[in-house]
């Protein structure tokens, strides 16, 4: 997990190299299409991916976007009305049957199918209209890292071809590079979280999908309860929870989600919580206890990919200090068929 | 809360004698109406009760589902194009600030609005096109229990005018009464949760909301740390938090999601987990350690409002036994304005 970790920035940029190409010409086909809709499709790490994909699109496109439940297909046996419809699947292994199934029923209603796998003769790929992969070479860890920003920085690439935006995402492998210098103070900072049993992860917008798969990654490698929520959606009810010394993690870029990671802080001090912020906005890190500071020029919009860096460390480091293999995590395998 | 649920099979019949007429306007309004995409917008319990709507309204009329990210307008400022979309707000008080700012632009975009909610003259109100009024009367506890169900048969109201099914929600406040009377029984068994510090809820399909919304339950009136998860994903990743006497609770009605069920309560008990399941179906009771049971009768189309009523019992009865005023919880207010 350490090793694939530390992969990224160049899983990133080979990504960007081989696939710009076939994101161009994907690009000239919609243009020609009227699309209404646009639905991802996606379990575990990819379906946190694609909550990210969801917001980024969303925000890029003007296109309303659906996060597919793919019980409505798979157990339900009902049809949905995709004719103007972009449908993806988002699999690591490209194998995962439920999301397979979404992807041949949408294309039976006439939707354009996409798939974002690793895995070049998958299912998905047979399935799907287009292909974009990402070159991670195998992912051998359970937990997924260098597929799951791979996936990330696809949708960004898919973005900046639906779009008018235009989308720096060739500084993304520079960005994580940069991220992954913080190993040395996640490798300091584990040795306090040795016994936390549970917490919780907020994030909001772009970065709320993060909140979920740092919660992913926590439970998976290091059998903490680890909570996800939107700040906004913590204030309704889950605050509750929290107690003195309650373990609260914040990803809280610079950017427009700024005054809610400031009045989060701000009501989890008062309730004597133990917060983590991931920021790298200075006057977030002053009202924070503890923190893993990035460079200040990361945008907030480009942030989802580095800000994850420090959070996967965060995971592995805190597994193994632990006394837990990251890599064979009890009770899992590495391909999930749902049926 | 314990007065409120038990209010729930009046309010319901109440609810569909005074909006039946109204639901049957809509219907042939929606007639001559090209509506490619049913949006969502909601926070806290009212978002759960939306998660059920999203499964309902897929599977019975055919148009895929949003559930709306309201900070794409608030803090990105984006616009969507909804000019074929019906987007449905959903508020206990209708003064969501952020759910009303996504009514309010999808007006903009072209979209028709109707708000659910318990407050007819609510901001909510004055914004939408229509407004489906749950008649609960005023609901005093923090913790929603009668809105909640009130929302949800608006969703069955909703599912019958705008597909072909032909919906029997005139059934539902007999099954709730049916469900109130497991008081006794709930009572009983909370005796032994009383030092439950962490668990998992899980459901899946029509009953995926109820196991976001027993999950909220118990953080705000319990003060447990409760993950929430549908069965499939549960096996991707966070199946490892799992350990001896881990608690876990299904909803686990008679239907398609039994096998689902089944497979999830095999694995539970290889993990020597401590299982609760609330089900009407007697080969997933001998399976489950513990139960909740409902009647044979319940069909799982039926079943998520009168299955939430012993969650909701249980979180009211676990509150009293853990020595807290489930009406009072820590940290909350009634009304939770986002900006």
């Amino acid at each position: 997990m350490l090793q694939e970790i530390s992969e990224q920035p160049v899983v990133l940029e080979r990504t960007i190299q081989n696939e710009r190409g076939k994101l161009k010409k994907l690009g000239q086909l919609f243009q020609n299409r009227d699309i209404d809709l646009i639905v991802l499709a996606a379990r575990g790490s990819s379906d946190n991916a694609s909550l990210f994909g969801r917001y980024l699109l969303e925000i890029t496109t003007g296109i309303p976007v659906s996060l597919s439940a793919p019980s409505i297909f798979t157990l339900y046996n009902s049809s949905l009305n995709l004719k103007r419809a972009v449908v993806i699947g988002v699999s690591q292994s490209g194998e995962g049957t439920d999301i397979n199934t979404v992807l041949e029923r949408a294309k039976e209603s006439g939707a354009f199918t996409i798939g974002i796998t690793n895995e070049e003769d998958s299912a998905m790929a047979q399935i799907t209209d287009e292909t974009l992969l990402i070159h991670a070479g195998r992912e051998k860890s359970v937990a997924a890292t260098k597929t799951y920003t791979g996936q990330m920085l696809h949708f960004y690439m898919l973005a900046s071809v639906l779009g008018d935006r235009k989308i720096d995402f060739e500084r993304v492998p520079h960005f994580s590079a940069q991220a992954l210098q913080l190993k040395v103070n996640v490798e300091e900072l584990v040795r306090r979280y040795v016994f936390m049993e549970n917490c919780v992860v907020v994030g909001r917008g772009l970065n709320y999908g993060n909140s979920y798969e740092l919660a992913l990654k926590l439970m998976e490698t290091c059998y903490v309860v680890a909570e996800r929520f939107s700040s906004a959606d913590f204030f309704h009810g889950p605050l509750a929870i929290v107690e003195k010394r309650f373990p609260a993690i914040l990803f809280a870029p610079k950017g427009v989600t700024r005054q809610s990671s400031l009045d989060l802080l701000a009501r989890l001090d008062e309730l004597h919580a133990d917060c983590l912020a991931i920021t790298n906005d200075k006057s977030v890190a002053r009202k924070s206890p503890h923190t893993l500071l990035l460079p200040e020029e990361i945008d907030e919009f480009l942030s989802p990919i580095p800000f994850i860096v420090p959070a996967q460390l965060f995971a592995a480091l805190l597994a193994r200090e632990k006394g837990i293999d990251p890599d064979a995590p009890r009770s899992l395998s590495k391909v999930t068929k749902t049926i």
